[in-house]
């Protein structure tokens, strides 16, 4: 940690303010010059408040040299990490595909879509029964019947599902039904529901918040693991930005940013990313050659009466054609699907 | 809503999509030509789920023209709403002032502090009592004790309490014991905790998140009116921008937006936009210049020891001086303090 | 300047290291910890380019403590600047009030909104001869012809003119006719055009860009200054940002920041800031409160038939009712209009 | 285009509102409700300025249906666009490469870094004479010092040159000397400087600005195709959001978007968009899955020492292997290098 001194701070504050910070518990070292004034903090800065520290008059401003993140942080655990899913590996050298319908609407389609999906090679299925949306108008999603129908799909694919909860009012259902539970954008920084997913041993698919910077996912990730919980898999879906002809833009360079600071799975999903179909396949060829682990993917057999986000989902025959395609840029890569 | 058509689009299939949207309910007007086809929806458009029709493979956009939320909607409300909170009004001629620390962190500072505020004029209390932070790391708050506390603070000085609620945990604690319930800017899309808080009587205090639109910010207080509970305050306090030098951006030009869209009272939260305590007056008096309702400030009487937030914290003394200039500043916009 | 270096860099890299930078003419002080490696420099850093720095295999970050800015810095010009125009001050206790269309469009319109923007106490006439459009098929501007009518306004009304430059090929037309030379937003980081600019004494209003982070503005500004030509007067538009309901989202938070970190003066533009008209008289409340000294605004006698930017003009009855309103702002905050 | 009235604008005021854009030559058809109110303009709309009829107060908004580009609009064009450059196609099925230092520095330099690229397989030599930066004070480029030596370069190595222009000053120069002209991004909506682009037939590589829409990217090239010059090609270098992790935050959806709207070649500049060395190779390969026609990637045989960005530079060999690797991606998306 440095603490940038204002200039001409006065010696007898400069000595003051590093006595306080040495009863931190850091040893501290002063660097002063006419136009630079600054302490550098070694030891474990882990418990000191920065803002503590920047509420000093004569303190400029206060910076973290290290990333504020321990049990993500890659430095500490340096090999990927790979998570276990009903025996599907996450993280591995093999690409995980996540596919299934925005909505869960009825048995039919529920049953329909996952096993087109799964025969296209998906190993894990996706669909939504609480749903977040803007309008309070709009359809919430089936709840717990949509749980229920998830099962069934389940029983009748052998595919592990992933569904998104929205608080935890149901999350002793989700820890007894689901396979991944997936937090959304929105719920990023809902604090309190990621405390007690920490509780949980579920894997948690943590989505980024539309307007979260990577670190800040990073620090989410860690509301999760420092509860107990190290099985997280991260989510690039896309950022707000000032350009609307997508709906969000795909920051794909977070993937190879993430791999980078830390150890966790990550995968993108490319369908709320551009709120786009047609943009689906060229997205998700470029997730998989920038690194990802794994898609989680849109896909509905008749978009156009989906009971949500139909503009965004492909058709399983249009998947089946990307996965193949997919394969080709995996093997580029090094990997396989 | 009008439905803008791709361009060289059948008859056929122009016939049969406005055949399937009559069939919602309302009443289709073709305007037809060769670079531009559209389809004009006239009546209750409100329960139409534009997704569902620009998912049809004929339909380049959908666009609202109506605002999407009504309970909100200065049309259906051309007069400003009033929230009166324990015989204080919010939202009318006369400026609402909301002060106190970022935390609370012991009976004699919050005590200490809500006397100064209030000697300076201030009507409401506010105080942090379960904190939302970006590192599980970081000082949490003394959750149910700060409740106690601030009850106490309430007791000695008759000034009503606002604090922030993080979960739908603590919610009849939160409504039994507290005035205002503030959603903060990380769970203003949290739609469970909104449902839940539209279901009491309670003022609420919804803050803008970071990135999210004005029109964004009036759908998550529709979601708290739609449950029956009109007492909302709305709350802009920055957004995320690509500029640095603030933490957030203060977006004042929201005041007179959110004015002519809704008639719900907006306040102004300089502390947390800027992020550094000398710019809380300047920007608390554009706020008041540019028309909002109140101000919600952060003062400590000990910026250095805070355990939160101290650098944008004021301290008495300057408070006092604001409020003064404050009020030269609302008599020249036709305000009181 | 500080040097944070990767965690565990052998000593050798970092002597080595430390001998060249030695070299660049600073004293080097390192930190070394377990955990933060840093080498501060102390000196004339001005010269030494963080990237080459930053290139260095071992280095992690290089940051800069003190502003890149020097001659626009307030630490080495304490005192607000002031800019004299033709015995008009800019800078000093009187609001300066620019005003006038967006284009000049007629001999009989510049006159005739002139005349009635001075009877309301307008200082200085602003109109665009050559306007910077998106789309090619747009309405240019009268171009030089408008530089023509604009004296003939001056001459007609003794107010000095404002207008905007866009490429060198006229800079000696401007420089005998104009008595400010606008830099548009766009323009903001044309640095040719800067240096030619900086090589007169005439005054520039640059404007900021629209993704400009005010630390980038007043590098623009250092630039015209770098050539000799200190009469720059900063002015902040909007920014851009997520939000669509305006046309760019008004930084007000940038005046203090600017007034801080810099001794030029700072005007601010409402109109072009929301693109809506009604939203003028808000935003120029606001500026003024927050501190700017001067306001640009766009009047035109005749907005619907206005050759650009109708949307966000207001009439000359409606600006000489704001000017009135805007002189109590002015006194609350101890100045004059 | 389609006209939004207000709610309840009186039909004496459409029809004469109706009656003023007829006489721009348009048909208008009205569709007219209760809570919708709108015109649907047919007929050739382009040379309407939308914003003169949203002046009236009786509009609320004005939309464009259309897009405003139309040389570079692929609904004019359907067939992609190909741009040949002294033999080298650009926009066909072979990835075009193109590589070379930031900046010029020596003829040792430029030749030394043109023969290893060339080695490699890349058709095209970059390298920055003139160099926009931020700081007045920093190495600006070796100027026409630097033309001469990329000549140099060309001669022997036999490779194309692209290199930036700053302003129109050294535009004949320019013309005689370089293959390809390059708009960086600063420059993007210099409209003076795209208008005498666009009355050259030299090919332009026309760079992204940093905040720019994609319909604002197009628009600019139009200003260049308005002129006579369709010898355009894109480039997408990433654009400026709240993440800092990047330099930029390089939007790859745009690839496929204006693959969509327009029919001109787009190339991707994985080097400025991330700011790091190490995120190249993945960018890259991203870049060419999602359908990029070229990349254009800085390489320095000597990164600690380049006169400017040297933490975004690769190594000669490093670009080799990236070379081998991107031919993988290129044959799994049917393109080849």
């Amino acid at each position: 940690m440095i603490v940038i001194l204002k200039p001409k701070t006065p010696k007898a504050e400069v000595d003051s303010l590093t006595k306080a910070i040495k009863n931190l518990g850091v040893e501290v070292h002063p660097v002063i010059g006419k136009e630079l004034m600054i302490l550098g903090l070694i030891g474990d800065t882990s418990k000191i408040d920065p803002n503590k520290i920047e509420a000093n008059r004569n303190v400029e401003r206060v910076m973290h040299v290290q990333e504020p993140f321990k049990k993500a942080n890659r430095m500490f655990h340096p090999e990927n990490s790979k998570v276990d899913v009903n025996g599907i590996t996450i993280g591995g050298k093999k690409i995980a595909l996540i596919a299934g319908p925005c909505s869960v609407e009825s048995e039919e389609q529920i049953i329909s879509i996952a096993k087109s999906v799964k025969a296209s090679g998906t190993q894990l299925l996706r669909g939504g029964a609480f749903k977040p949306r803007t309008s309070p108008y709009s359809f919430q999603g089936l709840e717990t019947e949509g749980l229920d129908l998830l099962k069934v799909a389940r029983k009748e694919t052998g595919m592990p599902i992933v569904t998104e909860i929205m608080s935890t009012q149901y999350l002793d259902r989700f820890v007894e039904d689901v396979d991944i539970i997936q937090v959304g954008a929105r719920n990023m920084q809902n604090f309190d529901l990621l405390k007690e997913l920490g509780k949980t041993n579920k894997t948690i698919l943590l989505k980024r918040g539309l307007s979260a910077t990577i670190e800040e996912l990073l620090m989410s990730a860690e509301y999760i693991m420092a509860g107990g919980n190290n099985n997280v898999i991260l989510c690039e879906r896309g950022i707000r930005t000032f350009e609307t002809y997508t709906r969000n833009t795909l920051d794909l360079s977070a993937i190879p940013a993430i791999k980078k600071l830390s150890h966790l799975p990550v995968v993108v999903d490319p369908s709320h990313a551009a709120g786009k179909n047609w943009m689906v396949d060229p997205l998700s060829k470029a997730a998989i050659a920038v690194g990802a682990d794994g898609l989680i993917i849109e896909v509905h057999n008749d978009p156009v009466n989906a009971l949500c986000d139909g503009p965004q989902s492909i058709r399983p025959e249009e998947y089946d054609k990307l996965v193949k395609e997919l394969s080709l840029i995996a093997a580029a890569v090094g990997r396989e699907i």
